[in-house]
């Protein structure tokens, strides 16, 4: 169980919404009781590992491992309501699914959507599919069903279009045991060692995290209109926060299935770098190569005068997945990411440190579990 | 992509929330777009049929098919809220996705859940989890992953209790191909012929449907307080709407390992016994027993003045699920579903009719689409 909650407002900014060590109390006592319910389905399709990491992988046999997730687009969508434009968020969603399966090596197979809607608003819902249908292409996956739920009484009211509420739930394929040349290994994080490289890929932009932050702070506190063209971005302000997430299945698969030595899979999500920490390695990272901070984030850190440790913390700042490889792969990985159209950059190395301790070496910061602090 | 809203109120019932000529027209925008994604994925797990029925089916390869479903609980959530009682609609979100993946003959392998919720509430989130545990156990499945969405800007304001959205997605196994003997056979419906026995399973009361409607009539119309004891219900107004919805994993999966004929499964949800017409059959359904209806639904209609036909067209009146089976399989199957302490009656049977045409003789009524009307 994961929680998106956690993910989009920062820490020290409790008044934005969110009550951390609650929501960590109250998480722990459902995994306790969601845990327990490992054993309770018999033979095939029984849970491969004992707790989630990005996603889980259930036993199908003949060394086929089933990677399933589930991920919503969260306040992202408040902005699409704003907006009245509703034909990106599918993608947003498909992202958000495929990138987490990814991170167990998985090749996307289908994905489910579930929508919830509090008036039928013909033309929200077309082109919510529309997204979702642009999304299957970049992730080469199939949208074989869905549920749509009209729920008015659980929705808030109607800020001039539909409120809707986005959810996907995915599934990919990997090769459990190694033998299954067809599919993409498992890659489960443990091989990741010191002297390994973190390969950072850069985001789109925000992506699907950090938008109650971003809100609060641009719309209420900077008192900015999304309507508004913002000549450091070069486009309105609403064009610049519906920027779909992207998609890395190509480049990630390319990787893959070339077979190069790749020992870990991140996506930058929630807590931004600190996402580094979910990987099951005693390690640290140690981050000496970090791309200037695109616009977006730039802007917001500016008008919420907010220090770099919280920006890190809150928002993935130019880099939406890493690759941990072995260090004579780095290059051939960076080369295949390129032949897809993506960008990447070598950012540093897994160094034997404290599990999660990520140091940040141009900004000075050090993190580990929700927090970066200046070194 | 199905719909819950319609199949929660009643289509005479446009003001208790549902415009369902504008959401059908939504509906196969949405349906034309996604539907083209079929083809997007390569290989294995390629979906195995064009159109979804109860839940779709992935061809994994030797043999093995894989049925994936989403399905939440709907608006017996805001009863739930009301009565800040959220025990035990986490075993409604696991019904209400294993019935449907039971549909194809699948085994129900794993779900996933997805919680939004408006602020954090340990005990009520604690409580959902103990809800899905014992829902899991109910369906033999794990739950290795899910994710909590903490997103009050989408949520409708708190009624002295935590806004919840509880949304769950599944998968299923099935031998797709009849070799595997190790799984139950595929169950497409498309077997279903005249002559064919109508068995109908009892429900355990309203299971997820209708509640929309139901809370219009019996709170807002007729005034009752969900605290009040209602003597024909034995218990208070609350206890009997917050009743679990049957998990009927072990009747079915008892009568589908026998290997007995069964040609067609149907959960009945949304649209009552008019569901019996989603079977992609061009056979009519001729109903000559049925139960007396429970008293829930008594309530509910002499309440509302509600006309038989509109009662079963929103309702199940007391059949949750049915089978399709040959003639001779009628009374071993009514007798395995007994074994695992489940009632079921021989309801009628299948007949030489324009397809979904659906006749419930002892109350004259004839139905199809989406509609009973009086014979």
């Amino acid at each position: 169980m994961r929680t998106r909650g956690s993910s989009e407002v920062h820490l020290t900014y409790a008044e934005a919404g969110v009550d951390e060590p609650r929501e960590q109390e109250a998480l722990k006592g459902m995994l306790d009781l969601l845990q327990s319910t490992y054993s309770l389905h018999k033979g095939i399709g029984s849970p491969a590992f004992p707790i989630g990491h990005f996603s889980n992988v259930l036993d199908m046999g003949a060394g086929l491992g089933l990677v399933l997730t589930t991920d919503g687009v969260g306040t992202k969508l408040v902005l699409a309501q704003m907006l009245h434009k509703y034909d990106t968020v599918g993608i947003d969603c498909v992202a958000n699914n495929v990138n987490d399966l990814l991170c167990l090596g998985a090749e996307p197979v289908a994905m489910l959507d579930y929508i919830a809607i509090d008036t039928i608003d013909e033309k929200a819902l077309v082109d919510v599919a529309r997204g979702l249908r642009a999304g299957a292409e970049l992730a080469h996956i199939s949208i074989p069903g869905g549920e749509i739920a009209q729920v008015a009484d659980m929705l808030s009211p109607t800020r001039g279009a539909s409120t809707i509420d986005l959810v996907g739930s995915a599934i990919g394929i990997v090769s459990l045991s190694g033998e299954r040349e067809d599919l993409p290994p498992l890659v489960d994080g443990k091989k990741v060692a010191p002297g390994d490289v973190l390969i950072g890929l850069l985001s789109s932009g925000l992506h699907s995290n950090g938008y109650s932050f971003a809100r609060k702070v641009l719309l209420n506190q900077a008192g900015l209109r999304l309507d508004q063209y913002v000549s450091e971005l070069g486009r309105t302000l609403g064009e610049e926060l519906l920027q779909p997430t992207f998609i890395y299945v190509d480049p990630v698969l390319g990787v893959l299935k070339k077979r190069l030595a790749v020992h870990g899979i991140v996506n930058v999500s929630g807590g931004g770098l600190l996402s580094l920490g979910r990987l099951p390695t005693d390690c640290g990272f140690l981050i000496k190569e970090i791309p200037p901070a695109p616009a977006v984030f730039r802007l917001i850190q500016r008008h919420g005068s907010i220090p770099d440790a919280d920006m890190f913390a809150a928002f993935n700042m130019g880099i939406g997945f890493c690759l941990v490889c072995a260090k004579d792969a780095a290059k051939p990985v960076i080369h295949e990411i390129a032949s897809h159209g993506y960008r990447s950059i070598e950012m540093g190395k897994i160094v034997d440190e404290p599990r999660g301790k990520i140091v940040i070496e141009p900004l000075g910061l050090v993190g580990s579990g929700e927090v970066f602090t200046p070194a």
